[in-house]
């Protein structure tokens, strides 16, 4: 067969070179085999590099409140599997809608005291399409950014083809700034987060609403890191802020601290169905397990009811805190439940996780860039209302060990 | 407070206006309310419009071979939700990988003969991730994209940045002729579907394989409409015209007839190792619940023994095409299990399928604009191995019924 160009492109070596940077970059990722034991969170099996599941204890799970695990929410499932089955066989317009997501939608629009509320696949997608179809809708919108938010609104902010100005992170004079430079008459989107959970600090959401009120801006805030962890009912620093009202849209997740999967966002009606009727990553695809959704409503509405659980994720993380700093370690300033320790190398940061695994059955995952910047590589630690005392105290004192053996900096 | 502009931009007016339009164009979508009745599929529940649930029977899932309720699958997930609990609680680099992912990744693979899989939170993550990613890789590249291409395909193509030529839709001629003008230094791909899931058609796999060999293009082919569904274990339209070793990437999802939810792509590991490392709608998304993972490997190791499922499947879509064109109503030529019915008016089409809802207990949904191009408005019917004859006839007459009553045209 005559063949052209079959040869020409080295396909193979492309991406032999893309990997290969990442391992000279020292940040090439290797997942950890892990199953949780439901009833026993934090703790868990390991299965990489053992002989046979090896037990652990989980310290950078993002289903912050152990609610993954939680019998109202089990039940739930199990109830809901057994009476429709697995999955949903469809889109949300093609067979794919159920009871059961309405029965969700309506909780999450009440629990953000919004007119309606929308479901998606997952968190990452509800801010790709939310956004990137807002901004398609209003023409000429400018899209003000947060420089610290989440990869999925950056991807929902380009895919928008909206003009982009980025806001130095919670600074609200720059903010200002670019505001006041902006056509009155152009339509204009503020995108921000509430908790941001790599640093663990927060929006002041009020002050960016002033801002928004004065030039005319519509909000849309990301609450993932917040939702069932904040305020009385768990709608987020809104809910707890009493801000909720002034936010246009609200974005959240059920697969964070509710323990599940999915992700979601809150608005007047008349958004909702803007978004519902025209966002390609909710048009087309099938639509959540009601399995999932099941699990999501139950545990959203023991949220709304209990807090017990936020009480205690509170207090486990200013436990841990103290201790850290106590023992001189690096731990970053955060107003939050998430507790960063400052590494600034991700060889090193990706070392101590693995002396951690392999000596001390502690998992706690390096971050390296993307999902920070290079430079502020880290361990993330977020306790929950699992973790006790005798965790944390053995914890801290694993850290100490291994900052003297790689002869690391403490705390200034 | 001074206020700029919060008048001047009538916000609450553009998205009103979206709505409207919809409504003009007859093709605002109202979201049925079900539920499935497991283990009686496709028998479900109707809430919307009457009081309390109405028995009805589905025409329009996508869980193809009924999978969804299947016993195996049914109690793969019930021991996952014990075993470990609702959610993965984390991205798959940060908390989220479970031994359960790693072992369908194995068995995905293995179903369609590649070195490695990776799996996304949706059939449309997959795509969408995949496609911007590797486009992003190469530099330069050109990707070729089938005109009838789903849009999780066209909004990955568009993410990639790079230059995309549309070939019509099949037409080998076409793709060879743009293949040809291309330089051939340049990195291309080609990019299609086998079971097209509108019109019901297949793409001849080896003859663009060839074409791609010629002229040195990788392939990326989406078999969402296809795996569980074709081939001797289930593995595609690849699977069946044994073209799968030629083909560089397989999509497929775990959403349609494997029952479940969640997507993967299939190919060699370096490739694989690529779309892990740098696609951000892999990095930064809560991995797929292992209850839902757990089912679709049960599944997926069901479909790849048994060929009770896809025989029964194809022997009802053959008698409801037979009926259907022996009543002279227009049933669209299909080469697969999907069976189309011409329309060509939004309005007509959503009118028979409220009739057959409100006076027949059929649920089958109008496929509308943006899903098929306007002027081709359809009912699409999914018959499986669950739809018996008597369900057919009934279905059959129905439809005869009301063509006579609105007045359509028949099949010519």
């Amino acid at each position: 067969m005559e063949r052209r160009g079959a040869e020409v492109v080295d396909y193979s070596q492309v991406f032999k070179d893309a990997i290969e940077r990442l391992h000279e970059e020292g940040r090439y990722r290797v997942f950890i085999d892990i199953l949780r034991n439901k009833g026993a969170f934090p703790n868990a099996r390991c299965f990489a590099g053992h002989n046979g599941p090896k037990p652990i204890t989980v310290w950078c799970s993002n289903d912050y409140l152990a609610m993954g695990q939680h019998p109202s929410v089990i039940a739930a499932m199990e109830e809901a599997l057994h009476d429709v089955g697995a999955g949903s066989g469809g889109t949300r317009n093609i067979g794919g809608n159920t009871h059961y997501h309405i029965d969700l939608e309506h909780e999450l629009a009440d629990l953000h005291g919004k007119e309606g509320a929308l479901l998606f696949t997952s968190g990452y997608v509800s801010n790709e399409a939310t956004l990137s179809t807002l901004g398609k809708l209003l023409p000429g919108c400018i899209i003000f950014s947060d420089e610290l938010n989440h990869a999925s609104m950056i991807a929902g902010i380009r895919h928008s083809g909206c003009e982009k100005q980025v806001w130095r992170h919670n600074d609200l004079a720059h903010l200002e700034e670019l505001l006041a430079a902006a056509d009155p008459e152009t339509p204009k989107l503020i995108a921000f987060e509430s908790v941001y959970s790599m640093d663990g600090d927060v929006a002041p959401l009020h002050a960016i609403c002033d801002l928004a009120d004065k030039y005319g801006a519509l909000t849309y805030l990301d609450e993932v890191h917040a939702v069932g962890m904040y305020g009385p009912r768990g709608g987020g620093i809104s809910d707890r802020d009493e801000a909720a009202p002034r936010i246009t849209i609200i974005e959240g997740t059920l697969g964070k601290a509710f323990g599940v999967m999915g992700g979601y966002i809150a608005a007047d009606q008349m958004i909702i169905d803007c978004i519902r009727s025209y966002a390609p990553g909710f048009i087309f695809t099938t639509s959540l397990s009601p399995v999932l959704v099941a699990g999501a409503l139950a545990s959203v509405r023991h949220l709304k009811a209990s807090s017990a659980e936020r009480e205690g994720q509170q207090a486990s993380a200013a436990l841990l805190k103290r201790l850290m700093a106590e023992a001189d370690l690096p731990v970053m300033a955060s107003e939050s439940h998430i507790v960063p320790l400052m590494v600034g190398c991700p060889v090193k940061a990706k070392k101590i996780s693995d002396i951690l695994l392999a000596e001390y059955g502690v998992y706690v995952q390096p971050i390296n860039f993307p999902t920070v910047p290079r430079g502020t590589e880290r361990l993330r630690f977020t306790p929950g209302p699992a973790h006790n005392e005798a965790m944390m105290r053995e914890l801290v004192a694993a850290l100490v060990e291994i900052w003297g053996r790689l002869e690391l900096r403490a705390a200034a």
